[in-house]
């Protein structure tokens, strides 16, 4: 019975696009897979299927949502765990990294020392009734155009508008029709409105109580600009810097080492869109490696050296090009194309992560920032960029971000954030040192003293080689700042060459940081994964990887009639001891149904409880992609399932394993 | 060569306190391990560990630290990151919940249907400048007063200050010394602080502007209270609530089903102390059981129905005792001491749950609240109270919410948060219904037409029955609100039995919700897993259960040298493969040093790889509690490594299957 059907392994190879069905299986295209690439991504249906089935949905939606922030239902939620799981898996276990968990709120003094709050925040007020987060130099702008606008309507002078700036102008014209303003103002909003971007939070502060600016959609005063960011961090990173410490000390003192760290961050999106790629709120995964800044090598970079990428240099942008190179991450680096190993290192196992969690590695490549482009801290700066509908989109950036952090950190604290290393061979050195007899210098010089100290400070070595030799001859000729010839004896200074002896080394380590925004990678995995099956349009198909699909096995009964109830039970707890994630759907609709909705929740294998499976202890295991079905006795199929989700077999394995199923129930 | 030694399990059941060291094994004193509570709890000690360890540590802590902020490194980050994932299998996977992933930022309306904001939230300004937060009402208070004991000392009045006051008011008198009020200041002053309570956030803001009060540490402005609640929740429940209509219809719109989520939460603690036990900003876990309001039963609660907990009911603390009853969750639900089943059956699984992480279950009880004490939305309410050096703790919270969150969502939004349910059984019912003709009626009364029609329908089925027979007679005579009586005929009125049949039953879910404060959960962990050996006193052990232990297994080469490597590299690269995270220590410090390294880690084994490994592939494994040595080959080891930490075996078994080891290389 346990014959391999080798009409398995054909279907499989179509699902991978490798073979042209051959004529002698039309006859069974029921069960012959569609060609995902034959039907064009249709974002509408895309859509609908991943709020028909929760994936995600407008955050406050029963209270109309709210721009910008999105809840993850089970699919979604179970999706983002594994895709979670698995960055830790391929990153923090593979590599020992140090995880951390810092806070999300943060006092404002560090983003003022990282530079967050001079380059990247914008100042925010608040309505001082319902907390509506306004802008704080946009609300301004908005409010004393309308103003002169207004101001323009009553002295009947106004503008022939832009056609489409017509609808704007219009709300603004019902708030400020017919004020005019007096000359002055108008000057001096125009003024204002000329140099904005250059106020301060507390000077945007004071024109609005001058002012009397307020939030035009309620009439309400607004607070003090606030830096948002004083509240809740943009990048989890700064969590990092400020235990480097520590994470060193629990490190034992040595490089290179990296901390990873996966948590909440915040960005104020005023105009949020474009779904999941751009949020207010958002998951990300971030990892700080620690590295000498004068060896950047990495001892696994062999391992990764032979993998090509498609990356998109400074050089080729700067020529107007999107021409990507292919290129191996061996070559890349040894070109110069990648600034060092280890910035390769990461960049090649970023590559690594995203194509095995399901990511099309057609639609990924790395493009390098503009030396003007790049954030104020980094060095060199690649993104992983990922094509979907809304274009090519950041979904990871991975950057040397070279001393910066722990530079700045430290200066501000006064607390050491630098690497001490024993050298294994002391560096000895030899120079000349004058030693001057401070007592009787200043028995002889008086207040001059301090000059002639000063003076020996700075003499160089060849200078003091002079001098040394005047010395050796009764005296020698030194001058003060101010001109005068001072004469010195040996009793006052002598000079000796000396050995001097370095045996740590202190060192501000670098960082390579790649950081990964994971609901960006969770939207377009759903994008790269969603077709639909040709005899069912309207239903979609997201084929997501076994190691990330939300729902591994769908166990579906017959019906929901309690003589299924043992076996339901036993598969349910035979497949949860083997660690795999499993639902029952005995929902009152066909079994057909049943599997075309979990089909759209990515659900990689269902297998189906009848009378047969009673009778005989049989069980079918279905394959999502392919639709193909096999069928064996109940433990064999579990001990294949197990091996499918762990990826220790495919689906052209299972064929060998076990017999096709045909719709018959097979009799021993 | 695997015989067994028989002092192993002596030495384990030693361990576990069941018997007393025999005398013959005084010999073996050394790797006899000590009766860990022989030693009492030592504060200091233990949170030297956690600190030198850096299990946590404060936040911000290079910048002076931040009241109530923590950051987890390492050991603590993957502590609770393997508290959650063993919680997420206890819960979610086995009660096959709804996993969900909501915001944390909440628009402020959220919290004042929910009743956060009126009951629970307190209103708080910001300095201006720095952004510190203060509690509004305590700001207006504290400066007021201030300047009320600076205008009595201006007028030679000042009250002699209680001595536990001194310090407090030698401070106030450096800021206020010396100005004197006016009268009517002083009244207004007097008036104000006397119903401080009564003040709005707005009306607050007022105050502060009007008596020009700001932050007496700065000097600075302060902003408008605003509710910080509306920035960050203070708990994740309300993203379940308000996706309830999205989860039902997930579920194939049946109840019983739960939702559950992990997030970060956060409080306004003004003053936080006791570490870990009382922070701004925590890690909870939350579940919203919905069920059958008049149903709640628990189709699981058999399987828990014999556990044992020791509870505080509500009875017993009002007569003033906290004697604990020890009573089976069948029993305290027959009894009526447990509302129901299925609050009983989660107070149970959370007892489970704790045990099984490695809470001492003689440190924990179940308290009931008091009817006053409730939260504002529970029926009933039990917390589970681990006790610890601050005293007993709330760590989780299992409350009946009843309907309260979802009814006051729904009215809020109009938005039906409910749950239709099919009948198997229509319910069918008769009554008397009249029918007015309309058209006759208005042309017979003219205006008194409406007045008749709402006399109808407050009809009681007796007068209808009356009404029917007169009218069988010809006429009936029914009486207006003001008190005229008109004749009614069968033309106008038909009064019959109708049948009707209800096929569909609405109803709003109840909700239980087990509600878990993970860092308080680590906390008491670590202090209930905490003792010292009694020969190294100074360093401590922490006995965390293989299953949350950070590290699994330590791998310790004899020492850094190169000859180790590919023996470190192939154990483990084969424990991870086997899903097992240990971590390689060849730091240059003996091999004890570094076991005791990490006892204070709480990793429970550790293998040693030395010049006997590298001649005859064996390895030694040592077992953190009893700090006993067995040997065996290489794969042997491992394979019995991951039996114990897959909880699949214990020590006594591992004894069993390999050979003690007695500091001398067995040779085969």
């Amino acid at each position: 019975m346990l014959r391999l059907r080798t009409s398995c392994r054909s279907r499989y190879l179509q699902l991978l696009r490798l073979s042209v069905p051959s004529p002698k299986f039309k006859a069974d295209m029921a069960i012959i897979p569609v060609n995902k690439t034959a039907h064009p991504f249709d974002k509408t249906r895309f859509e609908a299927l991943l709020n028909r089935r929760f994936f995600y949905a407008p955050a406050f939606e029963i209270y109309g949502g709210v721009a910008g922030l999105y809840d993850y239902g089970p699919p979604g939620s179970s999706l983002q765990a594994n895709i979670i799981a698995e960055w830790r898996k391929h990153f923090i276990v593979e590599e020992h990294m140090l995880e951390i968990d810092s806070t999300i709120m943060t006092p404002a003094p560090v983003f003022e020392t990282s530079g967050h709050v001079a380059r990247f925040a914008d100042w925010m007020v608040k309505d001082d009734q319902t907390g509506d987060v306004l802008r704080a130099d946009h609300l301004v702008k908005g409010v004393l155009e309308a103003r002169l606008v207004g101001d323009k309507e009553a002295r009947g002078l106004a503008a022939q508008p832009q056609k489409e700036d017509e609808k704007k102008r219009k709300k603004k014209v019902v708030k400020t029709a017919g004020v005019q303003l007096s000359d002055d103002a108008v000057k001096e909003y125009e003024v204002i409105l000329a140099q904005l971007d250059n106020y301060s939070g507390p000077e945007i502060g004071e024109l609005c109580r001058k002012y009397d600016i307020r939030n035009p959609d309620t009439g309400n005063k607004v607070t003090e600009p606030q830096h948002s960011t004083s509240c809740q961090h943009p990048e989890t990173a700064q969590g990092h810097f400020l235990n480097f410490s520590r994470l060193l000390e629990f490190n034992n003192g040595r490089v290179p080492f990296a901390s990873a760290q996966i948590g909440r961050s915040f960005r104020n999106e005023i105009s949020p869109r474009a779904g999941l790629l751009r949020v207010r709120e958002f998951t990300m995964a971030e990892i700080e490696h620690y590295v000498d800044p004068e060896d950047k090598r990495h001892e696994r970079f062999d391992e990764v050296s032979d993998i090509v990428l498609d990356l998109l240099d400074r050089d080729v942008q700067a020529s107007g090009s999107t021409q990507v190179k292919k290129i191996s991450v061996g070559d890349a680096v040894a070109t110069g194309i990648i600034a060092n190993e280890t910035l390769g290192y990461f960049v090649a196992r970023i590559h690594q992560f995203l194509v095995k969690i399901g990511i099309d590695p057609a639609r990924l490549r790395f493009r390098q920032h503009m030396a003007n482009e790049m954030a104020h801290y980094a060095t060199d700066c690649w993104d992983a960029e990922i094509q979907n509908s809304y274009g090519w989109t950041e979904c990871v950036g991975c950057a040397d971000r070279a001393a910066y952090d722990l530079t700045v950190h430290s200066k501000k604290t006064g607390h050491p954030l630098v690497v001490r290393q024993a050298l294994k061979e002391p560096i000895v050195t030899e120079r000349l040192v004058a030693e001057l007899n401070k007592k009787v210098l200043g028995k002889t010089f008086g207040k001059d003293a301090g000059a002639i100290q000063k003076v020996f400070l700075e003499l160089d070595e060849p200078r003091l080689l002079e001098i040394q030799r005047e010395l050796a001859q009764g005296s020698a000729i030194v001058a003060t700042p101010d001109g005068r010839k001072l004469s010195l004896t040996p009793e006052i200074v002598t000079i000796e060459r000396k050995t001097f002896k370095q045996s740590i080394r202190e060192f501000t380590p670098n960082v390579i940081e790649p950081s990964f925004g994971l609901g960006r990678i969770l939207y377009v995995l759903l994008e790269h994964n969603f077709w639909a099956r040709e005899q069912d349009i309207e239903r979609g198909v997201l084929s997501l990887p076994p190691i990330i699909a939300p729902t591994k096995v769908l166990i579906v009964p017959l019906s929901a009639k309690e003589e299924f109830d043992p076996l339901v039970q036993e598969v349910s707890s035979k497949l949860r001891k083997a660690g795999i994630f499993a639902r029952v759907d005995d929902s009152n609709t066909s079994i057909g149904k049943r599997y075309a909705r979990n089909d759209e929740l990515g659900t990689p294998f269902g297998v189906t409880l009848d009378f047969a499976s009673i009778q005989n202890r049989t069980m079918t295991l279905r394959e999502r992609d392919t639709t193909g079905q096999l069928i064996g006795d109940i433990d064999q199929v579990i001990s294949v399932l197990v091996d499918l989700v762990n990826d220790s077999a495919d689906w052209v394995e299972a064929c060998r394993r076990l017999p096709a199923y045909d719709g018959v129930q097979a009799v021993d």
